[in-house]
Formats: C-alpha cells, structure tokens, sequence
C-alpha cells in the first residue's frame, strides 16, 4: 500500500460511515457527531512490539483486538458504542492482503456492535500503530462510573481473570505453539470479547459502580474503591477457568494469586448494593467476589493480599 | 520518564481539565462530553522524522504544533475548540526537562484557545509521537462546509501560500540556520498560528464553503470545488510572503508557483456569493484569490495550472 487513496479506497469497501449519531462522516475538514445525547469518550493505542507482535498476531488478529480494547472502555462505563475515529501508522511494506484482513476483521467487530467509522488519519511510520478514539452513548441509568461504593457492597466480576495474562505469557513464551497447550488463555489475549451487552443489562440492573479490568484485580480494585475503601474477597481455584489453573500449576504458582494479578483481563469489575442485587446477579456471567470493608486493604480467603500478590508475612 | 504515574502528574500540573463541554474529565473509563451541542471531531498524527524532527524542532515547538494542526482543522469549519484527547508515544530516553517544555507549550496554546484536555492514553514507543482527537462547537452559522460553490463564487485565502513548506525546506536542507535566511518561513513551518479567529468571524460573516489548505493550494482547491467546477485566480508576485518569494528566486524557481504548490500552509481557503462578501473582506488577511468557474480546470493568471505546476504546454 503506497498512498493514502489507496487506504481510504479499501477503508470504503469495509467500514460503514453511516450512523444515526453521525451527521458527517469522513471527508471534510472535521466529522460531525449529532449532538442530542451525551457521549463517552475514550483513546487507547495499540503498538506494535508494545501491544502486540507479528510473531503471533495475524493481521485480522490485531485489526480485531485494536478496536475490541478501546470497545470495551465503552462497556465499562454501561453504554452503547457508536462511533469511532482511527489515527493509523502503517509501516510500506505491509502489503494489501495484510490490510485487507486487518480492516475486515475490525469492521466486522464494528458492524457486530453497530459502530461506524467516522474519520481519522494515516501516516507511514516504521511499526504498526493504531490509536482509536471511540463514542458511546449512556444506557438506562446513563454512564455507570467507577466506585460510589459504601461498606457492605457487593464486588462482583463478569469475566475471567487472569485468563489473558496467562494467554499473553504462553505466547511469549512458546509462540503461536502455545495454543494447543491453552486454546482459551490465547484466543483471551489475541481476540477479547467486549462485554457491550453485559454493560447494558448491569446498567439496566442498577449497579453502582462498573470498571473495565485491564491492569489486573490487585491494581485494579483498589482504584475501583478509592483510597478509604477495603474488600473481603472469596476466590476458589474451583471458580477459575481451566486454562488459569493448568498453567499456575505447571509454573509451581498459586493459582488464585494468578488470576488476580492478571493483566488486560477486559473483564468488568463491579459494585450493587447487597438490598439492590437481584437483577445483577441475574446478568449472564454474574459472580460474586467479595464485600467492600470501610477500611483499605484487601484479603483474599482471609489472608492479605497486596499489589504484588498474597502478603505471606501478615498473618 | 519511566511511569504512567509521572507523566500524569506532569499533565495535571500544566493542563485544564475542567470545561463546560466537559461532564467528566480524565480519571475513569472514559471521559464524558456534555450533549448540549453538536460536535465537530478531527484527529491527526503528529510523528517524529515524518511530521517533525528532533534535529530542528524544540521539545516546546513539538508540544505547540501537535496540537496546533488540529486546532487548524476546527478553524476550517468555523468552529471553536473546546477539549483535544492525546494518546502520546514515549520513548523512553526523553527526560523530564523535555516532558515540560513540551506539555509547558501545549497547555499554553490550549489555554489561549480555552480547550480542555479531555483524556487519553500513554505508551512507551521507540519514535515519539503524538495522536490528537480535538472537539469544537459551531459558530454563528453552525459548521462551515468545504466547497457549496456556484460558477461567479468569490474564492478568497487567508494566510501566507507556500511560506510553511519554504520553512520545511530551509530546515531539512540546512537546520536551524535556516531561521536566519527566512526567519517568517522558518516560524510558520515551526510555529503555525491556527487561525481560530478569524475562522470564527468568516463564519458569522456568511462564508459558503471553508477548508484548511494543507496539502498545498494546487491540491486542496480542486477538492474544495468538486469534480464539475474549475476556476480562474490572479495571484502576483507582490502579494506573496517576502520570504517566499526570496527563497524562489534564490533557487530560480517561480515565486507563485512555489506559493500555490505549498504544503502544510495551514492558510484558509474560502469561497463568498458576490453580492455577500462585503463582511468576509472586512476580515482580516482576507485575500481574494479568483472566481469559481462553471468547468474543471485551474488557471494562474491566464495560464492553465495543474498539481505539478504551471502546464507550459498547454497554450
């Protein structure tokens, strides 16, 4: 691919421009989003060599998950995607058949979610970037923030922890190989699922407070509860997915400590009132975790738990 | 710089993050736009050794201009600004004096324009560059469009043609020094001043059609007119930048065809009815620049010109 005709003529045959909230898409100066409702906004890069690797990553691999990562800070906030901008660094030599899978893989997750392309920007660099700024619009109860939680609150997850980190490990370690090893940790790293509909129904149910999971439980959660706020939490190694067990036992690791030290879990991480929980815990995926404490500091089955695991010398 | 945590910090210190547009800044899963006005979006590349080097350009003129070509493209639609969103790419060797100076510069043109820092993203990355999404709200007449011309259409330019692309030439064939010879040029490709302003002020005074003159004037006029119009300009030698018409005849070149190749001009170009145009050449810089003609083609004072120059042949 030489020119920026040539992308913006295959970006045409793929993406979808048209949108409700779009009431001028690619092509002037600035797009137009309509300004009826209020919008979230979030902008995430995705690197090579820094996000992912052509080792591993096929080019319908990486269109995929660049837009899935920035998809699922709109879930995260319990609303509905509808549009997104692309700033694209496109190294010459990759050529038309990689970009055709690349921009047919993240248009078909767009199309799933019903999000159009409203415009952007490309450049030649030397690696392969792409920086995505997307629009939601709020759901029932509008966006659903992080925290607002209070003492007796119930966490709860919808997602798998640690399973992308442990897909991410094997891929580092043995490459496109590790697949047959652990087929689900993989494909959790190589194409995350954002949870649009999940983030809908936990809004429509009440929640909160809601958060997308990307730096792991243990950073994650004390972000989640702010500095004056603790949590119990219960985590049985029966609660995790297989792959996350059969990979911390094969490394000699706890496996619970595993999965909530995790990493670009796109899991959602919330909070409902213990009076308000029914229609949550009804949400497919649903599982409790524990209960904010009015002090900070996390346990896990009753023993310390810090940022770099469980704390064995406080006890 | 080594942490996420830093830069944050060095971010807060300089920059605005309270807005009216702005219902939630940085800190959540996304930030929130206020729903009250229709928004316009533009998003660019900013990138080391394709848009800027470090040989010739200052921590502080990176950190200006990044964000100034944007700010460009809400001018083009006579629009205000309001809040930019930045996904910054961070080699790892930059320090914190060059952190300072750069979002010192940015935040100080940003405070001018009264715009917001909404959020964004940070990465390590071998090159630095920086993806900017800014946000601006109408004018007086709403968004100015491209193009909207009738044969008999007044076109008019408001900047210096060709001043910015004779700065980039200056400095790639001879760095800083550059700034002696032609300081203005020198400056304009540096520093340009996004003309927010004056933007503004065509807008209220009843522009049709208005456009950001970024790829040069040879280029970005047919795709302000569209494919069935053409048209005649009158463009002298005396109207033209000092600087640009010193650097022509220094490398025995034509100074208006250097001036209307250009590039990176940043100027606005803009086309008026003629019997409302009394407001718009009250503005100031305004130049008019020719007609619009009922057929495609460009002629430069009688003479056909095409992308590549002045058609010599074509007499």
């Amino acid at each position: 691919m030489k020119n920026e005709a040539q992308f913006l003529e295959l970006i045409d045959t793929h993406f979808n421009c048209d949108h409700e909230f779009v009431k001028l898409g690619r092509g002037d100066d600035c797009a137009i989003l309509s300004g009826d409702k209020k919008y979230c906004v979030s902008s995430d890069l995705f690197l090579e060599d820094v996000h992912f690797r052509h080792t591993y990553f096929s080019a319908a691999d990486i269109g995929y998950k660049a837009l899935a990562v920035n998809i699922s800070d709109i879930a995260a906030m319990g609303a509905k995607p509808v549009s997104f901008s692309m700033d694209l660094m496109a190294p010459t030599e990759l050529d038309t058949v990689f970009w055709d899978d690349f921009f047919k893989s993240m248009a078909g997750l767009a199309r799933q979610n019903d999000i159009s392309l409203l415009g952007g920007d490309i450049s030649r660099a030397d690696k392969l970037g792409i920086s995505i700024t997307i629009y939601g619009v709020g759901g029932a109860n509008g966006f659903i923030r992080r925290g607002n939680c209070v003492p007796g609150d119930i966490l709860f997850t919808i997602g798998d922890l640690g399973l992308a980190r442990v897909g991410f490990m094997t891929l580092e370690a043995v490459g496109s190989k590790g697949r047959e090893a652990f087929p689900t940790a993989v494909m959790a790293h190589l194409r995350p699922k954002p949870k649009i509909m999940i983030g809908t129904l936990l809004n429509a149910a009440g929640v909160k407070g809601l958060m997308d999971v990307s730096d792991g439980l243990a950073q994650d959660l004390p972000r989640f509860l702010g500095p004056t706020l603790g949590a119990d939490l219960t985590l049985k190694t029966e609660q995790l997915n297989g792959n996350v067990v059969a990979f911390a036992l094969a490394m000699g690791v706890d496996p619970v400590e595993t999965a909530i030290l995790g990493g670009e879990d796109y899991a959602l991480l919330g909070a409902v009132s213990p009076f308000e929980s029914g229609k949550a815990a009804s949400v497919p995926g649903y599982t409790p975790l524990g209960v904010v404490t009015d002090t900070p500091g996390i346990t896990v089955n009753g023993e310390t738990f810090t940022a770099s695991g469980f704390d064995h010398f406080d006890k």
